[in-house]
């Protein structure tokens, strides 16, 4: 049977048929506004609730701006940087201004792949990560797509062969449909999108699983919310369109 | 609980629940005569008449073109930059021309960002700055798309540094369904999108908030009128189409 | 109160709420045969009747052309031109030709814009221009559209700078639905659109104001009709589209 | 009052108020198989039967070939040739071959739009020619997009300078909803378009005239059959689209 | 009267009013499984059965394998080969494996068209073929568009000069609309498409004639099937589509 | 009569009219989570269990991963690897790590097509291969799309030169329509497109056979599942879709 990693976040596990396969590398995409690193956030800190450490990479914002983030959905994660169960990998910062100094792991040149893998492993084996959230994998070749498939193989066999189960964010803009191109779409064990679309003067929230290797998974549309309590998934529900206007109806 | 930054147009605070969460950087997004302009300096005004000092970054007007354009809405900022309250940043001129040797903040090289970021920094300290508008970030990189993620993480980590709550200016173009770029939609905290759509022989103003980080907002589409007060957003009514047409409904 | 220049085109002046603000530079934008240098040159014609002097920069058509064209619709610039009240820059021959030789107003190098410039303020000072119609912009940048932004604001500088309330045609693509692209769009204090759609084998001429600095405008979509006098725009009446047919309505 | 030039089209000069405005060059765009060659012969060779000379460049044909195929509509142009009031300017073999050398107006290099007016320039003077038909322009700048505008702008220098009404032949490609391009559009007096259009299973061919510089012209699209005798025009039909289908109705 | 080529291809001869016109070069235009080089070769076949030899240029296949795939529908081209009224030019092999060494007309370097044309004239004249297939033409050009046209005119000199009537294939995307690019559609004399559509979960097979210089043609979309025996039209049946399913009605 | 493979696969050979045709190179086209490999890896399980030996070619994960996946549908392939009638061609590590070393047939580098194509066939030799699948081909040009049509012809020389049965996995993106790329579909001798798409909040799962040489083939999109014993596919079934809802109906 497979083992799989609980990730907390209300109605999703429900979706992935008990949670996501030991050591899958899932790309979580979507586009600005979504809920992305609040999800990610979310799985790392409902972890450290079930005892499985984690290490988040923050490409896209200044670790002490993560921390903050965080603890607005009273996720504290201090003390358990202190306990050595959770870690921060800065590679937004590039060791530069009076706060990075403070970081434990930092990656220098944060256009250097290399680099970052090397400290990314390192904070792995300190903590003995379970899981890990990179936010985001699109930095890694916004200006360089051809080496976007190279730099996600890179990064699973990583965290695949140290046992974690990983998130991987990819930024896609507003109008794209795709996942963050087709060398990465197809590197992935599992894809996660995130949706947030107008549907006749209304936003409205929704996730879908597209593939989950090793598992079963929903193969729907569900609606979503952001509390301040985190992301709650209504998997038990259906966003459907008809006429242009969305409805949220029992799945 | 979050603090917050009152904008003062009419209709706005409501649907950010209150007010701009302090130290975001907003991208306020739209195509050409949408109001964007008005948006920000009416922002900017009234911080001043709640006591807030605030800095405006002149990128596609002359400065002296600036203060009249706001004076058509009755908003007259000579006195406030004579008390030390408030300053506008020519990076429009390069100091070339008559005018522009009487305006105190001039950017030498409009296109050096990191001149850009030093006046700004010296405007925003000098007036003791809460609200900073940049009209508009677009030219920073219309040039240079490559580059764009960049620069708005830059001004980001400034303008959130110094204290300041602000908005910036995106430039699309009428046909372009985007925010900007996803290097920009996804460094910004919050997105505000202000539309001018033609259905059906009518052109219809409308804004809707994409994201705002720190706080819950209205996730709907809501008209508004651009009158010789400024901006009216009407809060409680949604833009709804159908078959082709636009009605403005009851939210 | 605004002070406004009137165009004296029937039916425009009364979308405009009555008339074009005054220093306004107005980009005119549109695909072929939608009748843009018809509206430019009757905006100069009727100033003359009003006693207000004008300027037109020929880049599309020989200046010999563009005042045969002029004479069919009734429009005799010749004695205007003798009174010293009337101008016809010549950007188009390069002062190559036995007609160009009797041109008074010749840019040599018409891909310089630094020279058509010169030439054009002094056409302006010469003449007394209040009325300005450059046919096209377009032509300015059509190889190198990064340079489109910077010419357009150049203009923008001299043509209000010198007080006139000018004209920039803009020649769109029949497949295209902007203006001139973004660097143009934004740069403009106003943006006026001919149309010429086919709808359901009948061609329907209509004009909508996107934009207009310092003064209300209408909202709509207008019929128009190209006569023996000129353009005649029905500002009473609106276009609509059902199931893919016209409808001519009252506004 | 505006002299025109007469097709002897059937339906055309019906459709263009009795025929095309002296020195118009007319830009007669289309895909494959829509007509556009047998349109420009059939003009020439109606105005040697009314006594007006007439030059045909031939860029897409061996010389040959065009006598040929204007001979299976009955259009033996031998005698007219002979007569020196008709001249085909070969711009398509660049002199090698045997049946090249029979030609007396040769392009030696068909890639020099220089080299190729000069042997226009002598073809219209020698027959005293008032009709030029050039099939096509598009491969003058088929792989240089760039320069497209200035030969349209040189051709019309020449074609209209020296006195004659001319078609220019626009190849678009069968998917191209556009005339040839923004230069090449506006640069023209007069559009019409030739169109072959598939209705559920249908085959439909009409023509619509989008542009005529100097006189009226019908505002819709009419319905055409390519016979044996060449194109006839019924201008007093329309075509009209109705869910898909194409109906042919009273205009 | 035009003088007509009969491919002999069920329903193909009565759609293009009794055969292709002798000498026409005529472009065949497909997605991948529609059948072009079926058609190509059953044109080959039924020619020789009519006592007209023929030639296939292969540069898609290996010779041996056309040889295979033509005898699939009971067409065994050796015994003509023998007698001399049949030839493949290899322009596959490049003379390389030891199946080609047995092979008579080789290209090198099917890369260079000229050499491709010498050794096709050979083969042209040795066997006095009056019909050519070349499957596919896009080969010749799939990384050099710019060059498509130029080729296509070449060969349209050399197989039209020596009598022959030919079919040249193109290869289309599955996605595309066109013929094959701008360049290549306006230089053929004739144009068939063959199409493979999927309507509402169904695949249909249809062909229709775009273009056939110097003879009327169906200007409908015809079914068809390809059987064990190839081919067959079915000239007296249309495809129409209804609400994104397809229907084979009566013609 | 053409001799077949059985895939095995519950209801693919229905589809296919009782199997593959025998030494045809099969194209296997799909987005990401639409089951590629699962089909791929079923197809030479299947042949093991009837006795026909078979290479997996693994481009996109490590063999070790490769046989994981495998076995959690039941297929364990190491007692077929140890009796010499099963390989996997290592073209993912370069031969670096542990695990690689403990492989039989490792290309060193990757990107050379040569080299993946000489240890291919002394796999396919010391096996005995009478089935391939390369998992996936799009790898081997993703950065180069203008060699795939090159590298396709040669995988198909090599394939079915020495007897064997194989499919290409082709990887396109998930909003790409076509099978991946112009010169690829054509070369194929069958294509097969697996298709995910979501139909009003409900992903279904879909596969059409597009293209078959040497056989009939169903003409309809049959739906299928993934099940824990691999893909069932429904062929008495078809999926239509209706207002934008799917359908599985009886075929």
């Amino acid at each position: 049977m497979v083992e799989r990693v609980k990730t907390g976040i209300p109605g999703f596990d429900e979706i992935v048929n008990g949670g996501i396969p030991k050591r899958n590398v899932v790309l979580l995409s979507g586009g600005p506004g979504t809920g992305k690193s609040i999800f990610g956030t979310q799985y790392l800190w409902n972890g450290l609730q079930m005892g499985e450490p984690g290490v988040f990479v923050a490409l896209e914002e200044h670790p002490v701006q993560v921390r903050i983030n965080m603890r607005q959905f009273g996720w504290d994660v201090r003390p358990y940087e202190q306990q050595g169960v959770f870690a921060i990998v800065d590679a937004f910062t590039g060791g530069i201004g009076e706060a990075a100094k403070r970081e434990k792991y930092v990656v220098r040149d944060p256009t250097d792949v290399g680099e970052l893998i090397d400290v990314l492993k390192q904070a792995i084996r300190d903590v003995g990560a379970l899981r890990v959230v990179i936010d985001s994998v699109s930095t890694l070749y916004l200006t360089k797509p051809a080496v976007a498939r190279g730099v996600v193989l890179q990064l699973k066999r990583v965290l695949s062969g140290l046992g974690t189960t990983s998130i991987l964010v990819s930024q896609v803009s507003v109008t794209e449909r795709g996942f963050g191109g087709p060398g990465v779409e197809h590197a992935a064990d599992g894809i996660v999108r995130l949706d947030l679309d107008e549907y006749n003067g209304e936003l409205v929230r929704s996730i879908i699983v597209w593939k989950m290797r090793g598992t079963k998974h929903s193969m729907r549309r569900h609606p979503f919310e952001i509390t301040d309590k985190g992301i709650i998934i209504h998997h038990d529900k259906v966003v459907r369109i008809k006429g242009g206007t969305a409805y949220i109806e029992g799945a």
